[in-house]
């Protein structure tokens, strides 16, 4: 049995999820010989500890019940340089002006030779090759699948699965609260504003939605396909970005009668990075609805692969950081 | 660089698509540190045989201008039991009531202890625990991404991608032909006959269709899944199963203006095998059209995750083959 020490740095939704997950599967990972063993909870305000593994159910409740984990005063910062552990889970929220605490937790865990899962956008977005550069000096692995489509596994499929063939371009929907507003416009042949409020309401667009609505979350995740997928060197200044604002009930009406839906597609190649509003005929496998993301792989062999899944949902999103753990510490 | 000695057994349009691709990917090859070096390539009425590596071009131009790369008569059988090589790429003709020379071959090939790669069904339909059990007694590796749905990498990406996540059921439409003449009879609201016969004049259905629209294909490809992915002991007669040459135009159309397409679909899950034609929305992951293949995953924590890929090709099939020949030989 391989025992692996980990922080959880980050304890919202998804680092939450992390925990449900890691506490639901200890069977299945030890019998991929792996004993995952999480020797801190890090959150806003201070941390759970124990290097022999904390009681991830009691750190559960405790949030809950007290809306922080913090038993000791210390910062996910102090617990990544300070106590000796060989992963750190990253699920502090994205901050794609700065790169947030997120940034400085990474490039810390790679300084002291820890490997690195995470589901932050914003560190990958701004400082992508630096980062990169920092785990490789240590030889640490980076491993970043939560961070673009939920559990929609587009980097893995293309790293692992598609081994041996060049791709070409993806093109996708990364943002499920789009895909949902354009799906309902059409649906109820309604007002983009009335479907608005509706998913404020229902909680699937947020109280501030132009990160969402006007493609910046969907630039953000194109970055890190660019720079993860085709070797650029892309930040988020090189996207076109066009959100879905101006789209009307009659737009998408006058599609759907000639065989097409309106999907904001984001879409990266060698040759450019973008992300607007385009056709879709309707029985091609990127016409999903509802909040699903999907990905259109074009490859020199294989010609397009898609792959669909739910882009959103802490368990979702958790699972995916859940296959990249066990993609780094697995026996081959 | 390490050296893989490989036999292609079988070179009709699979097997020459493995060769091509093999030919085009020499040098990404070796930047994995791969020297995939083709020792015997053989089809019904001989090989060529060279041990420090037949000229894979030279084969290719030979079999297309006089029908046969033979220039030695020599079956693959004994060319797997009498040459010194590590992979046999096993790419005959699917035979499912017997099994033909890929069950013979891959045998042979477990007994005298080389990996497997294969594109061909029938073996795997008849023999999957056989088979298994005798790559396991001389430690062989045994892929077969390429019997499932050519370019469409659903095996890969449960085993590789989803890995940690326990996989519920699997619906996907596994049979292009069925899935062409079902999209086809739909847009030019045509009969079943008529569209058959366009099928056959473009070469989408065989001479004789049955193996395809009776649903006996999507069965077979099932039974690899159940018994590859859900560890069932199943073989065909375990799977119910209903053909596409029932289903009318009237049909397709009432499905349509309420929303629903029909799609035949195989489904696979601990409780039950299943092919039959069943309504899917049409704004759902699985509603593609043309020829392509898709299969929706329903699993425990990422939910559904689907993917959509060319089910067919030779140059497609052959990346499946090459995938998992990378995934063999690929250093960790």
């Amino acid at each position: 049995m391989k025992t692996i020490c980990t922080s959880i740095i980050g304890f919202g939704a998804i680092g939450q999820g992390v925990a449900e997950v890691l506490l639901s599967k200890k069977e299945y990972l030890e019998s991929l010989d792996l004993d995952v063993r999480v020797i801190a909870v890090v959150d806003s305000r201070g941390a759970t500890i124990d290097p022999a593994g904390v009681d991830l159910a009691a750190c559960l409740t405790r949030k809950r019940e007290t809306g922080t984990v913090a038993l000791e005063k210390i910062s996910g910062l102090e617990v990544i340089k300070t106590l000796d552990h060989e992963l750190v889970i990253e699920t502090t929220p994205t901050n794609i002006e700065t790169g947030g605490a997120g940034l400085l937790n990474m490039m810390a865990a790679f300084e002291t030779g820890k490997d690195v899962v995470t589901s932050n956008k914003g560190p990958l977005t701004l400082k992508y090759r630096e980062l990169q550069k920092a785990a490789k000096a240590s030889g640490s692995k980076f491993r970043f699948e939560a961070t673009v489509g939920g559990s929609m596994p587009v980097i893995n499929l293309v790293n692992e699965v598609l081994a041996g063939n060049e791709v070409r371009s993806i093109k996708g929907i990364l943002n499920g609260t789009c895909n949902y507003i354009l799906s309902r416009m059409l649906e109820e042949k309604a007002s983009y504003t009335d479907i608005l409020a509706e998913s404020m309401e229902l909680g699937i667009a947020e109280t501030d939605p132009s990160y969402d609505v006007e493609g910046i979350d969907t630039a953000c995740k194109l970055v890190i396909l660019a720079n993860a997928l085709f070797g650029l060197e892309a930040t988020y200044k090189d996207v076109e970005v066009t959100g879905i604002t101006k789209i009307t009930p009659d737009a998408l009406e006058m599609a759907r009668e000639n065989g097409y839906v309106i999907k904001l597609i984001g879409e990266v190649s060698r040759e450019r990075l973008l992300v607007a509003p385009r056709l879709v005929p309707i029985n091609h496998p990127l016409a999903v609805g509802g909040t699903l993301n999907v990905a259109s792989v074009e490859t020199e062999l294989a010609g397009e692969i898609t792959v669909t899944g739910k882009g959103a949902g802490p368990i979702e999103t958790a699972s995916a950081v859940l296959s990249d753990l066990i993609s780094i510490y697995r026996e081959c």
